[in-house]
């Protein structure tokens, strides 16, 4: 099968630079330092690689994700780091044939997780992302709490979401430390093997943390590409242009096929206008025409890798022209 | 069913407002003066509830939405309002079990129609948004070029895409002329029956097309809400409280369940403060704290209802508590 084969639009990723990605991460986070978020790709066959490179648990973000990996026999050590209500969904986790531990900030959290069965939580420490996670000084309360439930408590989380996409490193660097003497103060409480924290912009700066929650560094997006991190972009949406006029072109990939919160996709050589439903407009560089004719195959570089993927049934992966496999994002959903 | 059995986040429809406004809009554009547009909804179940009330053709944006259509027996009069130049996909759409008119502007797409064994087509004519369609002056030439090549021309489209969202009603109805006497111009030399434009926006101000393309309409969004329209906000998620701060609320609704193109959800008596991945952080208005606690359910109100209904699988159609009906939506994809 050819890129020539695929119905557009369609998401594709280069082989070698997947693989490169990949064997980066593995050199610099081996093994249980890196725990992969699966969020950035839902798709099993990619975290089965990420497996295969030395890193057996993962990091979720939804019941779907952590019910796809345990049955893909990823199970090992699975993290959900989000906050789950839901009794019956709580219930299906406690049964899953995977070890499972469960993010908690909150007498609420820790309780519904011990009615359901639950054995094991990370307490999450909020370290200046106004989201989930508790204040730093409930940890210990939150930990005493989870115990005395009779769950386990492993460590610690929290994630320096507002510092990873920091284009500064030095800023960075001094946000990263910020955010981590937070979490070590209320780890020291805690208690736990485990201080969990990081992200892609984050992964080789934040020393504190015992694993980082990398996601978006296997795939990539432009919105990172700009940090100058040692991963490549390596997704793209392969379109075809439909439509053609002197100053523009149309290519027959929108807003249902890329994920906009981080703005407009990128076309190499020339500049996105818009975007709308089902379609990008664009022109070349600088007010020149396109350089491309109707019937032409383009590629569209996302601004933020994860709620794109979550938009595509398939992952095509390439070698050039040719397509070497698809693998379904079986994680959507949640 | 009660919505305390849906698991979060989940689309929901008031089926209430749902019914006001298809009631509204078949009062106002009776039978085939509407030609839906479902890429809005991408649900055959509610197409079903618009042929009910006397819309039997319907406006597509990809190939599946064609073929779903088809499969559910709403095929009787479907059009592409795309360009489409793979002969596969052509090739099976004129071979459905439906009367299919595709949208062409230039020699390749008409070449492409032709080659594939499709037998009827609009011009589709830019009429000032740039995006697809000819210019007006090509209308013609392309006209003879598709008749030569024995498809039948059932007549023009052009969308003012540029105007639907305009929020003083005197320039919407203003700038609508003007791209009506673009495609009128166009309409002139093609011939055909069908001048098919407009949308939810334009829906009674566009007096010149034939059949009016909404579909915003049946469901809508906090960006048609702006234009004083006679239809309502029916389409939101549900969404539980999973964490709260003593100034903000998360909420498990996040980038991968809205389309963010038009900026942030609307949540009734608070203030917005981003969405990530799988959450939306809230507070109160004006700086107060929110009025919601851990586990309580809450309503998040998209910006653009069409690239938010893509990323789910269901529509849950409601009454108050009661769930009535889960429709699937099954026209995802491309």
């Amino acid at each position: 099968m050819t890129l020539a084969d695929l119905a557009t639009p369609a998401l594709v990723v280069e082989a070698a630079a997947l693989e490169s990605n990949l064997a980066t991460m593995a050199a610099a986070l081996p093994g249980p330092r890196l725990r992969p978020h699966v969020k950035a790709h839902k798709c099993t066959r990619l975290a089965t690689r990420q497996a295969a490179l030395g890193h057996r648990g993962f990091t979720c973000a939804t019941v779907r994700e952590m019910e796809g990996l345990a049955r893909a026999g990823l199970g090992a050590d699975l993290l959900l780091a989000n906050e789950i209500l839901d009794a019956k969904r709580l219930f299906g986790l406690a049964r899953l044939d995977a070890r499972v531990t469960l993010a908690v900030d909150s007498s609420e959290t820790i309780a519904a997780a011990a009615r359901a069965g639950l054995r094991e939580v990370l307490i999450d420490v909020e370290v200046g992302l106004p989201r989930c996670g508790c204040p730093p000084d409930r940890a210990g309360a939150l930990a005493d709490e989870a115990r005395r439930s009779g769950l386990v408590v492993r460590g610690v989380m929290g994630y320096e979401g507002h510092v990873v996409g920091v284009e500064d490193r030095d800023r960075r660097a001094t946000e990263t430390r910020r955010s981590m003497e937070l979490l070590l103060a209320a780890h020291a409480v805690t208690g736990g093997e485990i201080i969990s924290a990081g992200g892609t912009g984050t992964f080789d700066q934040n020393t504190w943390a015992t694993e980082i929650q990398a996601g978006s560094y296997a795939l990539m997006d432009t919105a990172y590409e700009r940090l100058g991190l040692p991963f490549v972009c390596a997704l793209s949406i392969l379109a075809t242009v439909v439509s053609r006029r002197a100053d523009w072109a149309v290519a027959d990939c929108g807003l249902k096929a890329l994920g906009m919160d981080h703005g407009n996709p990128r076309i190499d050589d020339h500049a996105v206008w818009f975007c709308s439903d089902e379609h990008t407009t664009f022109g070349g560089p600088e007010g020149a025409p396109p350089t491309v004719g109707v019937g032409d195959r383009i590629r569209l570089w996302p601004a933020h890798v994860d709620p794109t993927v979550a938009y595509h049934e398939e992952l095509h992966v390439i070698d050039g022209e040719r397509v070497l496999e698809s693998w379904p994002i079986d994680l959507r959903g949640w």
